[in-house]
């Protein structure tokens, strides 16, 4: 258990009037207990109470599950052929409202409702989310890590170009790389797209083939110690177009402008705006189709926005991605992406690969 | 649209006496409509009904998914930035029950009730689950098809079996294997297992080398045009001594009794019983501890346990595992397992590789 994660959840929950929440999520369970397993179809949660008659906290897990050891002090087992339904309600202050994991499916979420284990059910996740948002030390450690060998991964893919490749080898020798860095997994299916495949912003590498002149995207991050990184990079094999030098230049600026106003108190939404209105300004506003960028830590995207709905203030801890850009179909699609930890005065970029136009010698 | 199989939905829903549900398993919206998208945290849902008065489907998508074309002849849109629960109340009519998917998230199932869509709200994914549960023709080809393919794959793991060799090893050159016999994927992360690791009946595939004289475990699937398949076996690489085969003969008799007595009416307990009790008798009930199977198609493991908590009668097209074993930590763990599919008169065992002792020649 890590009791000082608990003790900011149970805080929260306060804060929302709630004295008991289910968290389902395997990830924060793991955040909060050390205990991680994917439980598929079954049934793993984690009831947390700050009622002084009952323990903090318990882990229910189904007996196929791996030991959770001394992760949590009070385990309740389950088989496959019993349901762990009456014993959450057993737990379950049935006289108070209960918090619950935005996750929970509605096969345990409505018999736990037809067992009257709660006077009512809320969604409470969002409190787990806000204290996973801010990162500790040791973990704004893991974060930097991985983008430094994500920075280091894209000098390798940028060395892959080559008359004839197509995407999706690129694509598939780089968990490979990825490994030989350290890293143990991808944080996400990559994104490798050439020329006007880069225009469909969740392009998927296929057997696309490269030509000299093709604009190339990466859009790639590794796990590293359970923490991912995130970042994008677009690579010319030409001189570029003025044409293409205003796109990518725009893009640059937005990507810029928005890293250099983050700092303590300033809204995403702000954050958002900072970038887009370079874009819109430029006359590409109606081609920068999505959000400025999305929180990051044990998965590539945590709740929270860097978006125009988003109008609370960052806080120092807090790790997100900025990542504007321009597509237009069939033509270009240009995006720049770096990671940014929230410092007490300002930001550090977490990626160091450069911005600049960058042709490549294939 | 594949309207027949929205009929048999519609009409499992009226035995509940449900006019209206809403999809949520992908899976599930494919099998309907043939349209396929990952949703991650993201809305995706399939509304049916059978009012008169309102479409039979309605397919809700977030504006960021790939295009449903002429999937669903009613297709509503939403973007990140407004929620489709308003939309998705909209559809419903609010004077009746809605049957939900047991997969729908908190996040989604709370506001609907909050906005009160429905009188009441029920689990009824299981209809769906029923109608997938019985293969067509056309699906039972197409298991047969990767089932033929898994049969070859094991060969091929039999071929890697040499002294030094890890269960990594082995287990990551499958992948590649597959996709030379025509599979796209594995369906499930394989398990391979030296020694007494079998004993774990989840054992993933790890640094363990390979000594002449361990017993070898492999329970391997893959997808083929979407459908999957999943086999065990286990070799000897030294002649077995009478404790191993008292144990590896057990399994294999429990394993043939359960697929002897399969025909349509039969009951999943009566098959996971001529499987048990063939192991008790042998002594090592307590050793056998999981159930006998997991029915399976577009994934793994679908609902619909072969178990003594299952009290239905088996029906033609359907297709499930027969997978007995026997588990002693630390000594040796044995699973046999095929798929068969019900057929009018009995049941087809879709995997040839064979049962009888294989000592592998390492």
């Amino acid at each position: 258990m890590n009791d000082q994660r608990v003790q900011r959840v149970l805080e929260g929950l306060e804060g929302k009037g709630l004295t008991q929440a289910l968290i389902c999520d395997p990830l924060s369970i793991w955040y909060l207990t050390g205990y991680y397993t994917e439980p598929f179809e079954r049934f793993l949660a984690l009831y947390l109470t700050s009622r002084q008659d009952a323990p903090t906290a318990t882990l229910f897990c189904n007996r196929l599950f791996p030991d959770a050891g001394d992760a949590c002090p009070n385990v309740v087992l389950f088989s496959d052929t019993n349901s762990p339904v009456p014993l959450v309600a057993n737990a379950c202050d049935h006289n108070a409202a209960l918090g619950v994991d935005k996750d929970l499916a509605a096969r345990w979420l409505l018999p736990l409702m037809d067992a009257r284990a709660a006077t009512g059910f809320v969604l409470a996740s969002d409190v787990v989310d806000d204290v996973r948002s801010v990162k500790d030390g040791r973990e704004q450690e893991l974060m930097r890590k991985a983008s430094r060998i994500n920075d280091e991964a894209m000098g390798w893919l940028a060395a892959q170009v080559r008359e004839g490749v197509t995407e999706e080898e690129i694509a598939s020798g780089l968990l490979g790389e990825y490994r030989r860095l350290g890293a143990q997994d991808h944080s996400f299916t990559p994104i490798v797209s050439f020329g006007a495949n880069a225009a469909d912003p969740h392009h998927e590498p296929d057997q696309t083939v490269f030509h000299k002149g093709d604009m190339v995207l990466f859009d790639v991050g590794c796990k590293y110690d359970w923490y991912c990184s995130d970042m994008t990079r677009v690579f010319f094999t030409a001189e570029p177009t003025a044409h293409q030098l205003e796109i990518y230049e725009t893009v640059r600026r937005a990507n810029e402008a928005a890293e250099a106003i983050i700092e303590p108190g300033v809204t995403f939404a702000e954050i958002d705006y900072a970038a887009r209105s370079v874009i819109e300004d430029a006359g590409y506003g109606p081609y920068f189709t999505h959000r400025l960028g999305h929180q990051i830590g044990l998965v590539d995207h945590e709740p929270g926005d860097v978006s125009a709905s988003h109008g609370k203030p960052v806080r120092p801890g807090q790790c997100f991605s900025i990542e504007p850009g321009i597509y237009l179909p069939g033509d270009i699609g240009v995006r720049i992406e770096d990671l940014v930890i929230v410092t007490e005065d300002g930001c550090e970029v977490i990626n160091h690969y450069p911005h600049d136009v960058c042709v490549l010698d294939v």
